[in-house]
This record gives structure tokens, C-alpha cells and sequence, in this order.
């Protein structure tokens, strides 16, 4: 039998209307508000469209208004596909035309993105949250009820080869992944979540979810800024955040010899390991890091190491939450203690598989287990240690950036024979990516940034090219990208 | 696609191995203990049973080994059939054929009953407690999963006519019940559940999945003690306890003018309204009430009133959990504000249905709605109050006594003619029954009520006997229960 539930805002607008759902700037809103709110959206939404339409693409901001579309898009049983607001035209074109998106809604501020979206595809109807909220209303049809198997967003995220992959997430996969949260780390009377990471990543939508379903507020900012973040969790009003290691290091050195307020309970750390000492000053200073591993394909978090343990077994991402399951397989069996092997995870919050790619969903799912890609291994008492993300996968300040991607950019330049990418650790954003090409004509440096410039987000951007005499390849010919860094002077 | 996740002892051992996960008087257990001690059990039980056998019925006390008992069945996959010790041999009989138990394992203390059951049906294998910890260890094949449509227990509920029937709930039923009972009163560090309500009732069952689902310790007791509890209580030990009204009124007059710990967060009252005096009292001693409405069909509490609304909303059961949806059903159209109604419910705690018994679970769901049987109305806030138990059910301390059950006793006693039972308010048990009847033959309230006490548990034996001329009924010769009432001289 299908699982249902009552539609989640509405129901915590039913049982909890006069709790706080979201803070913003100085405004606040209770989720009976932010009903209201979704309710209106979903009717000016609802006037744009046809019935059969079903799904809407979003390039907004955090900011306020965002969640209320995003409500009023559940509201209406429209699956909506994040788009990543530092992706270029062309690169939000492929994800738009993929998802085959019905209507695209756009924050003002990316207007020249959406005047560049229009010359490349005119038949995308799209509009901006001024025009859509200028709009008329109509009477929305309701969704009284979300059905597990029903899904809500769609992510993308790239491989090891090829184009962007369109991650299905279902309600149930929300739902699941909140319910293994909450199992983790309880659910407090005064508790409230800091959001500062974007809403259109997985990190930050799951806050979205999760306020509506625990009945907390979400305390939003349109960016992170160290200093305000720091002045919140000294004040006492957030208890639990998000974050990725290069946002807690600027805000350690914001924070000084400072300490946050006791109510803080919860940093949940993602996107890559914590550096040891950033966890030594963390300790020294009471905030307690929650390590944690997880990708767009399991709802966000997945593997979660508590703070008690975080230096005992410093660089582990901890055990698998409560609904989920994690192995390691090497050679088609499952390895033991410290054999390293490809991370497998299985439980309610993983994905049902990525949009109209059969091959790709046959590569991944193997008996109900998806492959990660990645490498680890377990420990003789079962914590998870990452080795490697998938397919080399650079984390550049919290954002995914795919070799694979890049290097297609770059063997499109004429002067590009073969083409490398590998990240570089980097002070500020973890890692940075680094491009090594054997050039075919003479070509600069300069001119190959730029190249690439007008085809990437800026943070997909290398920010070296090198140039060499060959690339390093394993017996097959397989480009060992690990290999670069020692090509590097 | 089926919902599974790891099976939650097993889980909950690997997660939090040190955590202590049961109190019994002066012994406590962490979980890892606790499962080498399930993981022990499963091994004696598997050795007892056949591959194809499925099913077991227990006979069992609040103490340790009836939780290792229960968790080992749930390792192996068998289902568990609840059998309350209350029972006479004749009714426990019935509902160990109607489940076609494989087996029975009784405490010692009920080798009387089992020597009872034992003459009436001698092909039923039956072990104590004793002999089966005595016995040979067998390898034991663990359930590494839970597939949440798979009937994990089953418990016997009577209704208008007929026999018990036995309710089936699933894997899927207790998380969800152990999930909106999250959502509603959060999940703290020192959370502890006290348990003096009896396990083979879904009150107490409940308590231990949340235990492990929560990764927090029960705090056992055999049998109900008011100044046992109130000790608990005062001491800050305990956090959360499931009791009914009149197990709350003889604690207040042992308290006296005292007061709990702090700690002690929620007290969740179940089994009928709780009486103004009572709440009053509570609230100026601080004690934190959550009144509550469920049933074994809805996997225990499905609507649940906070403290905060008690008073104002007096006598209300509150609002469905997250989870769930409840509404009142008016000739066939859902009823409006103060409108009363039959009460139905829906959510993914609701039973899956009664086993064996076709015809009930077509009467009993509508659309995916299950039917209560039930009478309340919901006020213009949507709060939902209940009128009427179903059937004119009676509640006595806790344990729900079906007329039917009793007046069909009764009409095969030869000087019977007619029989009605209705519930009748008392002091100590918040209701008792009393019988009333038209004789065909002279016959004294002695001979009845030993002819009763022969048959039928001693908590449903009327507590008086009452001859009449005539049975009150309605136009269409149905028994107006509630009539009876104001013939009592």
C-alpha cells in the first residue's frame, strides 16, 4: 500500500498556526502566514498554466518569497526543478529543455540570464516573481494529500561523463531524510534552523522541508555572511546550521576568542572532510560539529558522525542514520574492516533515479542499493571514512564541480588536443579546479580562461591552466586525474 | 516501491551500543545488551519452530525476557500474537486458533492457564519461559530488514457482535505511530518512557518501538504502583509516561500536595476523557497532560490534545498527528463544525485490516478511511471530541470491555431472555459494567455473575446484576445500551 500524508504545510498550519515558520532580515512569518502565502502563490501559479502542465523550473534567490513558491508549487502537485542561480545560460538551457519544465520562474536580479534564456529558447514560457505576483489569481486546486512515490523536485548534478543528470526526489525521500535527522540529533521545543546555503542545493531545500514537518522555523539569509551568522548564534536564537567546512573557518576567524550561545546545539558540517584543526578550535571553543556525508541522491544527509565522536574518529563521517543503510563493496563482495571499496547506500531518502536516463539507472541501482561512486571504508567498529568523491569530484565552497564537465569545455577549444581537470586545495573554497591541457597550437592561458568564462559558472572556472607534454593515463588509457598534482612545478 | 529499513534493534545496537535502553527495578540494560539478549532468545525459539512456522502468541508479563522474547520474534520475522493475561482459557483459546499460533510461550506464573489450554487444545506446543531459556541454542537467521507492509504483531479487539478479532500491525503501523508521536512531543538527550501499562496492550507494546526507534531507555514495571511511579516521578529519572485517568487519580492522592521533577515532561493519558477535577489539579501542580485518542487499529495515540490547550479546550482528544487525518462522517457527507458524526480515520498507522475476517474489513474502510465505530464531532478550531466509544465500549482501568461480549454470556445462561450491558461510572476504574437482564426463570445475581465469572475475564464480569421487565429499544428493536442507565433505581 502506497504511503500518504497530509499535505505538510497545510497540516502544520492546522496543528501548529501560531508557531514561527520563518525569519527573515526583521520580518517574521507563523506557518498559518506562510500558508496563506503558499495558498496565494499556488493561485497565481495555477493561472499561468494548463492543467496537464506538471512541472516548473525556479531560479530565485533566499529570499521569502522563494518559499512561498515553492509551497505554492506543492500545493499544486507540480514537481519543481532547482535551478542553479551560478550556472550560465547555456548550462541552465540544458537542465530547462531536459526537464522539459513548463514555465520557468525567475527572480528579478536574473534578468539578463532570463533575456539570454529567451534568445536561446523563445517557446520557454517564463516569468518574473514581480510580474507573477502583479498577476491575477485563480482558485488553486488543492493537494490535500503527498503520496511518497510522488515526486517533489527534481536536482541536477553531473558524473563521471556526459550532461547534468536530473535527481528525482519524492516526497517520501524528504520525508525520510527529515525523520533520520530527527532521530540523530532530536527535536526541541525552542529549536530553529539557520539556513544560509541555497535553497536550490539539497543542503538547503532539506531545511525547507524539515521546518514544516518537525514545526520549526527556518531562520533564512539571502547570503552567507560570517559576521551576522555569528551575532545569531551568539544571541541564542538558532540552535541548529548547516554549513560546509569553508564557511566554519571564516566564521571561527569572525568569531575570535568568542563563543556561541548555549542554546546552539547542531552544526551539521557537509561537502567534503573537516581539517583536523578546524575541529580542534571547534572543541576548544564548545560548537558542536555534526559531521556529515551525503549527495543530492539521498535527500542530503546520510551518514552523520556525532560530536562526541568527531575527534576520536577525526576525518569519519560516522554511521548511516537511522532508516538508511551503508556498505562498502570491492570485487563484487562486501569488504571488511578498513578494505577500502565503492560506498553502496540503500534506505527511503535515496533517490528512485535520475530523469529519462535508463542507462545511467541501471549503472546505479544494483538490488535496490545505489552506487555512490564514491570510495571508503569502514572501520572495524563500522564509521565510515570518505576517500574520495565520485568520478574525482572537486567540492569548491560547498558547490559539486565534475572534472568531466570541465574537460569537455576545454577539448572543445581548437587549440586543445587532451584536456585534464583536478582540484587543488585551497585556503579559502577547500579546493579550486586546476586545468592541465597537451595544446595542439600554441594558445595562452589567458585566452583559454576566457574560453571557458563565456561556458561555466564562474566557480567551474580553473583557475590555472597548465599546459604539458602528456597526460597521465593508466594501462587502458584511463586519464588518472589523482596523477596532476604531481605535474604541477 | 516497498518502504524497508534495518531492523531497529539491530540497528539501534550499532548506532548507540552504550546507550541504556531498558530499567527494570535495579538492573539495566544498554542496547547492545539488549540485543545479544533478543539475538539469544531467537536462537532458543528457532530451534522450536519449523522454517515455515510464522506465527507465535505470547503469554507474558512486564519483565525483561517478555522484551528479549518479543525483539527475538521480530528477528526471526515471526509475528507476534499479544494475548492478554486477564483472559480466561476458553476466550485465550479462541484467539490462539483464530491466529493459528505456532506456538505459545507462557510465564510460569500462568501454568495454570497453560495446563487449562493444554486439555482443551493438545496439539498447540506450548513452552514456559523457563524451559525455553533452559533449552538448546539454535543459529538463529536474522531479519536484516523491515518491509513495512509486513505484519510484525497482532493484537485481539471485540467489537458490536461476534468474536475478537485480531488486528494486524505492520513494521510500517509502529514507525508511524513512533513517528507522529515524535513530531508532536519532540525527542530529548535524557528522554526515558515509563512503562506500567501492560505490554500485550498496544499502549505499552508501543513504548518499546519508540525505545528503539528513539534510542531511548523504557523504565519497566510489572504491575501499575502509584507510589513506585510517584518516586520516578519526583526523582527526574523518567521524562515521558503513558498512563489512563484512573491510574493518574490514584497518583495525584498518593502525591498530595508534592510536585514532579521538571524533567518530567509529558504525561500522555489515553483510555477515555480525562475528568475536569483531574486536569485542574494537574495543572496546579505543573504536570504536563497530553490527552490522547487511539485504538489498537491505529497503532496507539492518532489524536493527542498539548497541555497547553487542555483546559481551554476542555475534554477535547486535541488533532491528528502529522501523519494522520481524521474526520466525521454525517449520512454519508463529512460533517461541519459542532456537527456530530461518526469519527474515521486515515493515516500510515492505521491497521492494514482484521485477520481472517473479510467482512469486517469491508465494513470497516471506506476510500482508505478506516472506520471507528466511534462518535465525536470536531469545533469550529477543527479540535475533535469523542461522544461515544463504538459499540457503546466501557473502559475500565484502562481495559476495553465490549457489551456485546458480555450480553452474549449472559443470553446462554438458561434463565436468560434478554441482556444488555452498558458501563457505569466508578471511582477507581472510571468505568465498570453492570449487566442488566429479563429472566425467564427465577435466577439470582449470585448464580449469574459466577456463571460470568466462569467464562469471561474477571474485568469484564459484571459488577451487578439487574433484573428488569422489559429491554429498552428503538423503533426497530435495536438495544438503546444508553437507556439502560436510567433504570437503575
Amino acid at each position: 500500500m502506497e504511503t500518504t500524508t497530509p499535505n505538510w504545510l497545510k497540516k502544520r498550519a492546522d496543528l501548529s498556526p501560531e508557531r514561527t515558520a520563518l525569519v527573515f532580515n526583521n520580518e517574521s512569518w507563523t506557518f498559518k502566514e506562510m500558508y496563506m502565502m503558499a495558498e496565494k502563490s499556488a493561485g497565481k501559479i495555477a493561472g499561468l498554466l494548463q492543467k496537464e502542465k506538471k512541472r516548473a523550473a525556479i531560479l530565485l534567490k533566499n529570499k521569502p518569497e522563494t518559499i512561498w513558491f515553492i509551497h505554492g508549487l506543492q500545493l499544486l502537485g507540480i514537481q519543481t526543478v532547482f535551478l542553479n542561480s551560478r550556472l550560465t545560460a547555456g548550462e541552465l538551457l540544458f537542465q530547462i529543455q531536459d526537464s522539459e519544465a513548463d514555465l520557468l520562474i525567475y527572480d528579478e536580479d536574473y534578468s539578463k540570464t532570463a533575456d539570454d534564456l529567451n534568445r536561446l529558447y523563445a517557446e520557454l514560457q517564463m516569468i518574473s516573481v514581480k510580474k507573477l505576483l502583479e498577476g491575477p489569481v485563480s482558485e488553486p486546486e488543492i493537494q490535500k494529500e503527498f503520496a511518497f512515490n510522488e515526486v517533489c523536485s527534481i536536482m541536477y548534478t553531473s558524473g563521471t561523463t556526459g550532461k547534468p543528470k536530473g535527481v528525482l526526489q519524492t516526497y517520501g525521500n524528504h520525508w525520510w531524510s527529515a525523520s533520520g535527522s530527527v532521530l540523530n540529533i532530536g527535536l526541541q521545543e525552542n529549536d530553529s534552523w539557520l539556513c544560509t546555503v541555497p535553497i536550490f542545493h539539497i543542503s538547503g531545500f532539506s531545511i525547507l522541508m524539515r521546518s514544516v514537518i518537525y514545526g520549526i522555523p527556518v531562520i533564512l539569509m539571502e547570503k552567507f555572511d560570517e559576521s551576522a551568522v555569528n551575532r545569531l548564534l551568539k544571541s541564542g536564537e538558532v540552535t541548529i546550521m548547516s554549513a560546509v567546512s569553508s564557511m566554519l573557518s571564516r566564521m571561527l576567524v569572525e568569531l575570535g576568542e568568542g563563543n556561541y550561545h548555549p542554546h546552539f546545539r547542531c552544526m551539521l558540517v557537509g561537502g567534503g572532510p573537516v581539517p583536523k584543526p578546524l575541529l580542534e578550535s571547534c572543541k576548544e571553543r564548545d560548537i558542536p560539529v555534526f559531521q556529515t556525508y551525503g549527495m543530492t541522491e539521498t535527500s542530503s544527509q546520510i551518514v552523520t558522525l556525532s560530536p562526541e565522536d568527531s575527534l576520536r574518529k577525526l576525518g569519519s563521517a560516522g554511521k548511516s542514520l537511522f532508516p538508511s543503510q551503508i556498505k562498502i563493496m570491492r570485487e563484487q563482495k562486501e569488504a571488511g574492516a578498513n578494505e577500502e571499496g565503492e560506498i553502496f547506500v540503500k534506505g527511503p531518502n535515496v533517490t528512485l533515479g535520475y530523469l529519462k536516463r535508463e542507462e545511467a539507472n541501471r549503472d546505479s541501482f544494483k538490488d535496490g542499493w545505489f552506487s555512490t561512486g564514491d570510495l571508503g571504508y569502514k572501520d572495524e567498529e563500522g564509521y565510515v571514512f570518505i576517500l574520495d568523491r565520485r568520478s574525482d569530484l572537486i567540492i569548491s565552497g560547498g558547490e559539486n564541480v565534475y572534472p568531466a564537465e570541465i574537460e569537455e569545455v576545454l577539448l572543445s577549444h581548437e587549440s586543445v588536443l587532451e584536456a585534464g581537470v583536478t582540484g587543488i586545495a585551497n585556503p579559502k573554497w577547500g579546493q579550486v579546479p586546476y586545468g592541465f591541457i597537451v595544446a595542439e597550437k600554441p594558445v595562452t592561458e589567458e585566452e583559454i580562461i576566457s574560453f571557458c568564462r563565456e561556458r561555466l559558472a564562474a566557480f567551474k572556472v580553473p583557475q590555472k591552466i597548465i599546459q604539458i607534454e602528456q597526460m597521465p593515463r593508466n594501462g587502458a588509457g584511463k586519464l588518472m586525474r589523482r596523477h596532476l598534482t604531481s605535474l604541477l612545478t
